[in-house]
């Protein structure tokens, strides 16, 4: 498999995607057009200007990118495709739309082909085992939670670390990772904003600037470096 | 219908329902004995102990609270209860074991009859329409998301404000209000800590030391004060 999946797509004060744009370029080597996925998208922004914000960026690294939601066929348009990626927005309204097309098992099988595949934010979470880690508010209710587990563990994109001066009772994201592991027993890695995972082949590793904090059952959490591996 | 729906049970540098004690007097105004719902606390704390908690409260105001986990027969356990009151935790938890137990309306149905429910944080989300307003991680995956709907809109509780200080990506809170609305049309009440809502009969009102903000489809985010009808 040739995968990143990343916490967000966006830095406070960059550009979209402009941060991943060496990673990216390298991800998709060989490639010339790619699939985008913009099923995440709940308002605000239509599948159509979302998938215009995306080719804007491809463009800039000469790839074309189409809109999933384009395609009559979309089970075809995916087999068809060299590469894909899927931009964030909400997980449920994303892991809903997919299950329902009967997308989620096509678009696993064609990565785990070796195809290209870029997740941010809700794509990334889609990449994991299922989406009980995400942050997202369940504004729709999938058939199921299960996701494409292309790698062994779940995705906390946008980790956050708890913030003392918050005067304020709800749960921390720490908090509620642990309250995940009293009810499931699989790793969680808790991305902080400017970090990713790289899966080539069956090497996966943690990138990016900032330190990766792991979750496991009956274990203290734990930091990861850049470079490590899972 | 005799209810309230409090966004925290606990005010930051307070003691476990202390704010609320005065209110929570009335609404049990000659009654001695109430059922406590443990349902949403997902570990850290076993049920028996998150009991010993709210029994402790309700000691301080001559109510004797027995925990639901407690009883073989729960449905039953409702049908004979005088007065209810639900912890926080999460939600997901919380629908799931109340629809797998079948117990959702069995105990809309006994609040409905007008015995006295009290509800905190994931308690005060059964009290809406559904659960899509919960802030909760998807820890689990209920059968639904509909709850009791004692109140014709949906709530948010631990409402929190954007942080223009945040230098973070994920979503505001009332980012993800709005992307609720375009799912779905239900008012939400963004209830800030240190708010209630309080239904008496036919009358409900927003209670409580801040102002409550109030998210409707297609129009602008408002703001009531203490004591205005919804």
């Amino acid at each position: 498999m040739n995968i990143i999946l990343a916490s967000t797509s966006t830095l406070f004060g960059g550009q979209y995607l402009e941060y991943l744009k060496e990673e990216i370029v390298k991800l998709y080597e060989g490639i010339d057009e790619i699939i985008f996925i913009p099923f995440a998208r709940p308002g605000g922004m239509s599948h159509d200007e979302y998938t215009e914000k995306a080719k804007s960026f491809f463009n800039t690294i000469d790839i074309k990118a189409a809109g999933l939601h384009e395609f009559e066929n979309k089970a075809e348009a995916v087999n068809n495709a060299r590469g894909f990626f899927t931009g964030g927005g909400n997980t449920f309204l994303l892991v809903k739309t997919l299950h329902e097309e009967g997308l989620m098992d096509v678009l696993k099988k064609n990565i785990e082909s070796g195809k290209p595949y870029l997740g941010c934010s809700a794509g990334s979470n889609i990449g994991g085992q299922n989406m009980k880690t995400t942050n997202d508010m369940p504004i729709v209710y999938p058939p199921g939670f299960e996701c494409m587990g292309l790698v062994p563990f779940n995705i906390n994109p946008h980790y956050l670390d708890p913030n003392p001066d918050l005067k304020h009772n709800g749960e921390t994201r720490e908090t509620r990772i642990r309250e995940f592991l009293t009810q499931n027993d699989i790793k969680v890695v808790g991305l902080r904003e400017g970090n990713w995972i790289r899966r080539k082949g069956d090497r996966i590793t943690v990138e990016g600037t900032e330190l990766t904090r792991i979750f496991e059952k009956n274990k203290e959490p734990y930091e990861l470096e850049a470079g490590s591996e899972l």
